[in-house]
Order: C-alpha cells, then structure tokens, then sequence
C-alpha cells in the first residue's frame, strides 16, 4: 500500500505567499487524510498533485485560525466540484478536533447558508483542565451547542481522555488505528498517530513444499492468519508457516506545542517511522517561542530522540523564514538553519532530519 | 485627493490559484476600505501594493462564504502586524454587513481564541422579508445574538431600511457619505454606494482683485463657505465669488444579484462614476445564472444604462473564465468575450467597460 505525506502550508500564524497556512494530507492508495486546514488550504490543493475530493477524514489539531478558517470554504468547494451521481463522493465526512470545532462549523456553514452535497459529523476531543490556561478559557462558553444541527451534519462523537494510556481512541479501520494525544499549547492542542495494523511475515514455502502443499488459496488462509486443516487430519496453524509479522508504519503529527502533557505522547509516538513536529522559531529565539506555546528545533528533536522516531519532519516555520529557494545568503533568517539546529541536536541518534516546504511529498515505504 | 479601486480577488464561488475570492479595496489618500472578504484575502493583499495595516472600515456584501471566509483571518493577521505603539493601529475597524455578520465573527474569534489590538464593530443591515428567500431562512435563526461580546468588539448598529429613499444610511464623514442598497440574491444582499462631497467651486478671483482683496486667509475663508465681512461693513457671501461646486465622485458597488429590490439601487447608483457589478456568466447561461442569483454582462450592463453610469467595471467571474493572460484562443471560455456583450449592450451608451483582474488598479480621477 503506497504511503506518503504532502505539506500543504508550512507556516506559522497567517498564509503568505510564501507559506501557506498549516495543512498536511496522508495519503495512502489515494485516499486523502487533512491535518489541519488553515485559510488557503483549498487553493493550496488546487496548487498541488492531490484532489481535493478524496479528503474522507480532516483532522484539526487546534482551533487557532492558522489551523481552522481554511476548513469551511475546503467543505463548500468539495461540495461544489463533486459530482451527486457518484456514491463515493456522498459518504460522511468525518471530522475529529478539540471541543468547539463541531460549534465554529455549525455557526460558519450556516450563517453562510452553505449547503453541501455530502453529510460530515464533528468528533470532539475532550480537553483536560491542565490543556486549558487562561487564554483558552475565553472560548469555553462558546463550546456549549445551542444550534440545531447543521443540514448534512450527522450526530458526532465527544472522545474523552482513555485516563489508563493517557490518549483518545478516535478509530480503527482495515488499515489503521487513529488516536490522539494531549500537547501544551495556548489553547488545548492534540497530536494524532496513525498506527497502520502489522502484515502477517513472509509464508515459510520451503515449509509448505515440504508438506507437500502448492501455491494456492490454502497459501492466502494460511497467510491471512487462519488455520488449515491438512489432509490426514493434521491442523496447520499459521504460526508454523508464517515468519515474523512485518510491523505497520507508523506516522506521528504534533500540533502547536510547547512541550506534551502526559505520557501519552511519548509511548505512542514510540518508534515513529515519521514525525512532524513544528519548530516555529530558531533555538535561539526559545523563550519567545515557550513564551507563545511554541517549539524550536532543539526542543522538536529532543521529542523525536524521546520516541526514538526514525525520521523528523520540522513545519510550522515562523514566516520570517523564507522557503531555501527564496532566501538570499547572508539576508535575513534562513531556515536551513533550522535544520542544522535540530540535526545537530539529534547527531548520533541516527534520526534523520528533513525540513518541511510546501508542496514537499514524502514517501513511506513498507517495512520489510 | 487620490481615490482608486485595487480588485484583490475577481472569482465567485471560490478561490483559485488563477483568481482570488471576491475582495476589493477603495483607497482615498492611503486610507483603505475593504469591500467582501473572501478566503484568501488576507493573501492577495500581501501580493498587492496595499498595505493591509491601513484598512480602516470593511463593507460584506452578502454572507456567502466567497465573500467572507477571509475575514476573520484578514482581521487577525492585520492584528498581529500592527504596532502597538502606534495609535493610528489601534483605531476601532467599523464593519458593515447583513446581520448575522456579528455572530459570525464572534464565533470565529472567539473559539479560535483569537485577539487584536485594535477594538472592532460590527453594523449590521437588517434585510427585508423580499430578501430572504427560503434559502435564507435557514440561516436566520443563528442570526440571534447569544453570546457576549468579543473582549475587543464594541457595540455596533443595527441599521434598518430607511423605506422614503429605500435605501440604508452606513454613516457620513468630512469626505464621504456612504449608503446601502438592497439586491436580489438567493440570500439577503447588498451594494454599497460611496458618495464623495462635492467640492467648492473655483474662486472668482478676478472679483475678489475688484474688491481690493488679496489671496490669503480671507480667500480660504470664503472657499470653506463663510461669509466674510469686508472693512466699512460689506458682507462678501461665498455665493457671490464662488464657481459652481464640483461634484463629488461617486463609486458603487454591487454584491451578487440577479436583480436589484425597489427603487433604492437605480436611485442611489444614478450617475455613478464607476459602477462594479458582477457577471457570473456569459449571456448564453443566463438561466444557469439568474438560476443561482448571479448576473451576466448583459444583466449588468442594464443597471449601469439605467443608473447612467460613465464606467461599468465587471467582476465576480465563474471560475471557468481563465484570466486573459492566461487564456488561449480557441481553448474554454474566454473571459474577452464578456466584456464584448457588456460593451455591446452599451452601444451609444457612452458607458466605458472594463474586465476587472486580479491586483487591477482603477484611478478615479477628480471631476473638474
């Protein structure tokens, strides 16, 4: 199954045109997953290689409008390219993110009289006390629902805190196990990992030859982990045949943080085959960026060298760094540093490093 | 004084890397009105030659999203740029739109935890009842105001029809009186109507010399209107030195409609100088557009001969019509061509035509 990610918008409080606002897809056999969807992001995909009409589940890390006033107009212009005469397009949208989103959707979608073809269903994320500092307090009163549902809204589900693994379980698919976990920001703010289910390990043929079984659906039961009675009476368990399973990749995206709450992240970031995580500003900016519930380099690589992640994604730029290809040596902040700043934090860890630019895709490949 | 019209998006339904999501900026010496705010507004500002930090007051059209999802990121970014030691930043933004415009950006901010600098308004147009088709209803309930106000929001009016002139007055200042104008659209919507004062007339100053009088003070006096006395008692009325006034320029601009609502629109827009209005489609879609509330140049092209208008501008283009310079002949739909049926409709009209672009810059020169 092919895997890959696409920065949509890399940088931090408002779209430029340079940067766009904090958007990713996950892809995989082209079903399209948003992480986040900050204002342009719909023109972002329209820029890009992905269709916009293949987003089956959005994301929202936290509701600061650099993650969120994209989200509307992404649902009203799906709606409008899509085509009612094809099935796949009309199936549920679903929607996960901190408690309010499902309000803010409701009251932007209707006051705007937008109606969409297809029907979408919020799930909120509960926050602890100690996700909301005072700032975030502000909005609280406004989580409240007092509207009716929206038209194609369909009931969603409010996930509170599993307190036992300190995450939230959002969902389980053929695929894929989805939870998420608590980050420190200004405002309650989640991570998600993306947890792909392990493969069953390659089938033992000379095994099988030897017992005198061909290729053939017995192969495929076996491989799907079922047990096969032989001719004769023998029972063949899969785990005679099988060798070891083939671990599932895993992907980890960090919303706006300062540090995580809780064990959560960590254990279930463990050994992350990728992990973004943002890095507003330069090491040497650090105060600044604690001080406005943000992550340097230095700070990103400490949570990858944590988790013992394989490969560090850093988005989420300050838009005082320009992209590498526009930046002029020696002429204002240059973002390579960035890099450097978290390479050097990692050296020896054997985690590798990339920097994150719009439009950039990364490949996932199966483990083998 | 200096006064022109920047179109930053020219697209309906959506933003598109090729044209922007509706928004225009009238500028009068620096000082920046910004008409509808679609997503992405924010963005083509930054591109322009417009400073976003001077934008004083923003009229909403309507409250479809392509003219609105911008805004509330446009007021954050706005925020976030602007000096706080600078008291000119920190002046209230007075914001004008059909009502549920509060709740809307109430809700926006507020989940979104965001706040600014500078103090906000919003004034909102309550629509009458033939302005709000079924469609419309469905939003009118959240139009109710239930929460409080946001912590930078200070109370705004609510503005009601005035039926003698069916039209609504928005406010009145040294430069300018600006009104509004009620629209036919699939939910309530308006066109605004900026009317400059006129000028004082040239002074006779071939009399003034008659009189003894020399330039200085007293000329100004008399410019400004008031009556000077001369020395042995003569009282000098500005009447009597003064040329006729010179008219005020007058620029309107109309939101999405397929046709305008009682007398108000052809009575305020009668003379316009420069008179935008959109044109969603060709003629040869005039069902499909009248269908969806919108106008084609032909449509257009009959207020603007019935207001008398000197300069139809078009805008608020579907997203088939490729801007010109990218268009190639022979290939889709050629934006060229409304301009053509406009300028055809307009026949000995002596009404000029322009096809509004993206980062287009009209000047509205001073009437002599």
């Amino acid at each position: 199954m092919s895997m890959d990610v696409t920065f949509l918008g890399t940088g931090s409080a408002y779209p430029s045109p340079h940067r766009g606002a904090s958007a990713l897809v996950l892809r995989t056999d082209g079903e399209c997953w948003l992480f986040d969807a900050g204002e342009g992001t719909q023109t972002q995909l329209m820029k890009s290689q992905l269709r916009a009409g293949r987003i089956t589940k959005v994301f929202i890390s936290h509701l600061h409008g650099d993650h969120l006033f994209g989200l509307p107009g992404l649902l009203c212009t799906v709606s409008l390219n899509s085509n009612p005469e094809c099935q796949e397009n009309l199936k549920c949208v679903d929607i996960y993110g901190p408690q309010g989103l499902r309000t803010f959707l409701r009251v932007a979608l209707g006051l705007t009289g937008s109606q969409l073809l297809f029907p979408y269903a919020v799930h909120e994320l509960e926050p602890t006390a100690d996700q909301c500092p005072a700032e975030g307090q502000l909005s609280l009163e406004m989580t409240e629902e007092r509207s009716p549902l929206h038209p194609q809204e369909q009931p969603g589900r409010t996930i509170s805190l599993d307190v036992s693994s300190d995450s939230y379980f959002l969902f389980e698919d053929k695929k894929f196990v989805v939870k998420s976990f608590r980050l420190f920001h200004r405002i309650p703010s989640f991570g998600f990992c993306i947890q792909e289910h392990d493969r069953p390990g390659r089938l033992k043929t000379e095994i099988l030859k030897d017992l005198g079984l061909k290729p053939g659906p017995l192969y495929g039961r076996l491989k799907a982990g079922e047990p096969v009675t032989l001719e004769g009476g023998r029972v063949l368990r899969p785990s005679e045949v099988l060798e070891d399973s083939i671990p599932g990749r895993k992907v980890c995206i960090f919303g706006d943080c300062s540090s995580t709450l809780g064990e959560g992240a960590l254990a279930l970031c463990s050994g992350a085959d990728v992990l973004v995580h943002e890095a507003t500003l330069g090491n040497e900016h650090r105060e600044k960026a604690v001080d406005h519930g943000h992550s340097t380099p230095d700070m990103a690589a400490a949570v990858a060298r944590a988790c013992g992640a394989r490969h560090l994604v850093l988005y989420h730029f300050s838009q005082r760094y320009k992209p590498c290809c526009l930046h002029k040596d020696g002429e204002g902040d240059d973002v390579s540093e960035l890099k450097r700043q978290a390479e050097e934090a990692l050296q020896d860890s054997g985690v590798e490093v990339t920097l994150a630019e719009d439009f950039l895709t990364l490949q996932i490949p199966l483990k083998r």
